[in-house]
């Protein structure tokens, strides 16, 4: 079934893309995104299929071009009848993921009168600012996750930190009636006045506080809590600064940090060098959950490197963008970031597009 | 709701535990278990809802005992009234999995053919045997197994490698007649015997190979295949064993390798330990799947640790032994474990208990 030709070609075309993006591809990449080719024609489509940086995917389309595998035209991308031969022997490209969980693994069902009282509140929610790097998930993914960490057992009776919180999770949080503590630090005032405004009008308290997370966390917070939640922009630096900044809150052995992390700009590379980064903090990895996470379209793609670097201009009419959700727990002797970034730009690198 | 006392006690008692027991046991871990004897008073029951080492949870019950919180009868374990109030400010443990998926986020529909096939077969597998500390999975985790890596991109074409084989993966890849090649290599000559049976009966043909693991995988095997499974005992030497060789057979950076990992017989901390070891060899996680792994009772209970240590005798009713799934891929520069165990016992530690 496989022919040895085959293998060799991609694994080409995965050093040169490496080489030409600066981004580190495996021809498992490659295969991934020749199958989502097979399946749509749509950009955005495909880069959620293919699951790899934008910009290396938008690199490898050329490379395949070049090659005679893939056309682009007006409707989109399409295999040639070469690219038809050798895509016809790799993995098809199929989401046989659990309809019910979608693929979350967790099950909403005791949870119905939070999910109806959440999908109407948040539908006044404010709309995602590109200079806060906001995008947020959906309203259902946002409930699987207060789902998922109640079943983990970092709610019930739980001080809680959120940095960050275009998602609301402190709004359902609040409405559960379930945690002892509600903090949010959240640096748009739009977000943290929607959602006093929400906790007075439900009869919820949630302690709200704005900062910079380039600065260390103020001492007050410190070992204060047992879970957090974040969703850090994909660089390192930044990743780092929001979770380890996360885990300097936690109280104890024991506690549960959450973040969203994607790879639609973080290579498996960048992916790795993160896992060892947060190990060295004396936590472990519990829970990766693949594509737990679906954001709805954040209306200011035309402003993104993503939609600059696409050799077609058409705007996404799905959501494409998708991240795993990880959980650790802290052990013995963990320990958090306390470094200070000043006013270093933490936000950007090669990876990166949609900022 | 949490009653500032409450925490401390909690801590101290996983100070004490993991004093006396050698295992690392955190607040959380002390909390699941009085949550789990909430639910239930069977034995097996509560080792599977606390989720950490056999011993400890053990250890841990005698503790809550002398403290007056538990009683231990020969209905079970039960909570005092004491124990009862403290409890009710903790967190309930409560099954919310999906009930499609059981929390595995796949779906099996697509492959019912196999799965029927598969079903039947396996009625005639050899019993579990003690020196070979074999314990196989239920059949439809061994289906949920295979669609996962089918999902993953990781079986149509591949070659690949099963490292210990009792729970029958080979065969189901057979059935599926999507692999370019399969490979077991198993120690238990009744298993490989069932299996090229099989293969003759079915029409498909697996390399079948016995050797030790103990020893390096002979240079052959090195570098010849895109994924691979295995699911070693928990101890770090063994893991370390069972999946580094599983990477030194592995092709090129973007291969996948499987491996079932459970928390009954490893603390978070050797969780940390083996995950820290493991990206040493340049790989990096994509997944790991809470309870994704469900096991058969093996039949020799009484010849275990676990039984010698459970404060009361009872066989388990239904099967509580269950453990995570991991799923990783190379990247550049991967290298796996060539060391040579001779033969030293790297199958026993503090928190084994089922061997």
């Amino acid at each position: 079934m496989k022919h040895p030709g085959c293998s060799m070609d991609l694994k080409q075309v995965a050093s040169e893309v490496s080489k030409k993006s600066k981004i580190k591809v495996s021809p498992k990449d490659i295969e991934r995104l020749l199958g989502a080719i097979r399946k749509s024609s749509d950009p955005w489509d495909i880069i959620d299929k293919s699951d790899f940086p934008v910009p290396a995917v938008f690199q490898s389309i050329g490379i395949l071009k070049e090659l005679g595998l893939v056309s682009v035209s007006k409707k989109g991308f399409k295999l040639t009848s070469h690219g038809k031969d050798i895509v016809g022997e790799l993995h098809p490209v199929e989401d046989i993921s659990c309809s019910s969980c979608g693929g979350r693994g967790i099950s909403l069902e005791g949870f119905s009168d939070i999910k109806e009282k959440f999908l109407k509140i948040q539908k006044r929610r404010p709309k995602p600012l590109r200079k806060f790097d906001q995008g947020y998930v959906t309203p259902i993914t946002t409930l699987f996750r207060f789902a998922l960490a109640f079943e983990r057992g970092d709610i019930v009776g739980k001080d809680i930190m959120i940095l960050g919180d275009d998602d609301l999770i402190s709004i359902v949080l609040g409405l559960s009636s379930l945690p002892n503590k509600i903090t949010v630090v959240e640096i748009d005032k739009r977000i943290t006045d929607f959602i006093e405004y929400v906790g007075v009008r439900e009869g919820f308290k949630i302690d709200v506080q704005t900062f910079d997370l380039r600065h260390p966390i103020p001492k007050g917070y410190t070992k204060e809590y047992d879970t957090f939640f974040t969703d850090p922009p994909e660089t390192l630096d930044a990743a780092d600064a929001f979770i380890g900044r996360g885990i300097t809150t936690l109280r104890e052995p024991g506690s549960a940090g959450y973040f969203g992390f994607t790879r639609r700009e973080a290579s498996l590379t960048k992916w790795h060098d993160l896992q060892k980064l947060l190990l060295k903090y004396k936590i472990v990895f519990t829970d990766i959950i693949h594509n737990f996470s679906e954001y709805i379209n954040w209306g200011y793609e035309e402003a993104t490197k993503a939609w600059r670097l696409s050799p077609l201009k058409i705007r996404p009419r799905k959501n494409w963008y998708r991240s795993a959700l990880y959980r650790f727990e802290t052990l013995d002797g963990f320990r958090g970031n306390k470094k200070n970034y000043g006013r270093r730009n933490i936000y950007e690198d090669q990876e990166s597009s949609t900022t």
